[in-house]
């Protein structure tokens, strides 16, 4: 894998740069235990997915959305029963979760600093715009990217839209994330480039197929650091 | 009033191409009217106001926070007696906000196609960013605009990264918009031009003193094809 045309890099965000999924995990089990009373926690944790997919569309991704769906869950699993206090703790759980510090992954700060000396980097990331710019100022890495993209999704259009912005061909781009789905495939579709640094929780809705997966066409790297071996 | 140096136009979205307050002003009068068995009107009005306020640097603008808002606001109003299937009314309100057909104001397409030949174009508004793309979507406005910039906040530091990112000098932009809290005064604090089209309703938040207002700085126009007489 040559990566000599590469000018932009564009890194992921959540779970590749700091902590996210863990904390989704967190939640869900928290709100399985509100539940409890009336459901079994593979119920629970079964009917709440399918929510946040039904409302994906309408929502798109982020916390706020995840708290809605889990409201509107709760009513539904209890049957209409679950108490208002109950529900006020389902709302905390989401202030919590948009409250947390910013835990970065490993070596992160020390593959920026080479990296941004080399190419430009730009944050791509999804979910709520305020939530994402709020992360980036707590984690001081702000520095070391010339811009931040929020995406509303990661499709192979909104990737065409950023190197359109760009003004940069496809192979001139290189994608750095944890999730095949949304940072890796996409972009190998369009031709550009892709390495991926898989975090040890995937959210069931960014999990793939293995068939539609050609490993010959990126890098999969066990730790950041090993980025700079290869950039 | 001379604008010979503006290269780029921003406008504001919201309540300037499109009806958006009326939305805001209807979900109130819902959430009133499930809420008055518990308070009076004006009451439920402040309450969820003072909530919404509480809750801004954690949730930012746009629907789904406001709709957060209004359930935590439910739940206290009505001392945790509010029932489960009002509680769904409230989401539901969010809902059909977000699945609103997008209105144009009057002469919008006239006056953007006219100054699309003109000047570069961009959207500048504040919001949740997927609803924001959707209401683009929906309107059919895109092909007028260079890009969109959806900011968390319009305040003066906000626009100097825009001024930034677009490479261009205050006096080089304009800003055209409803709210002279966030469409006009920053800009006209950082040396930039703006137009200001009053909307007939101003959300509380976006008011502001009349003594903080020059008038002589800036251009208040009743109709929006009113700008072609002066660009």
């Amino acid at each position: 894998m040559t990566y000599s045309d590469i000018k932009v890099i564009g890194f992921d965000a959540d779970d590749t740069l700091w902590v996210n999924e863990t904390f989704f995990r967190d939640a869900e089990q928290k709100f399985a235990q509100l539940l409890s009373p009336y459901e079994t926690f593979n119920k629970i944790d079964q009917e709440l997915f399918k929510k946040e997919m039904d409302n994906l569309s309408l929502y798109g991704y982020g916390i706020k959305g995840f708290v809605l769906s889990m409201i509107e869950s709760a009513i539904e699993i209890s049957n209409g029963k679950i108490s208002n206090s109950k529900l006020k703790e389902v709302i905390n759980i989401g202030k919590d979760m948009l409250n947390k510090p910013v835990e970065l992954l490993d070596d992160v700060e020390n593959v920026l600093t080479d990296l941004s000396k080399k190419y430009r980097l730009i944050l791509c990331t999804k979910g709520d715009l305020l939530d994402q710019e709020r992360k980036l100022e707590k984690s001081n890495l702000s520095k070391y990217f010339h811009h931040v993209e929020v995406m509303s999704d990661k499709k192979k259009e909104d990737y065409i839209k950023i190197l359109s912005h760009l003004d940069i061909e496809p192979e001139n781009f290189l994608m750095i994330g944890n999730s095949l789905k949304s940072d890796i495939l996409p972009l190998i579709e369009i031709g550009a480039k892709a390495i991926h640094i898989p975090f040890h929780t995937t959210w069931q809705h960014e999990s793939i197929d293995d068939d539609t997966l050609d490993e010959n066409q990126f890098l999969t790297l066990d730790r950041t650091l090993k980025l700079l071996d290869h950039l």
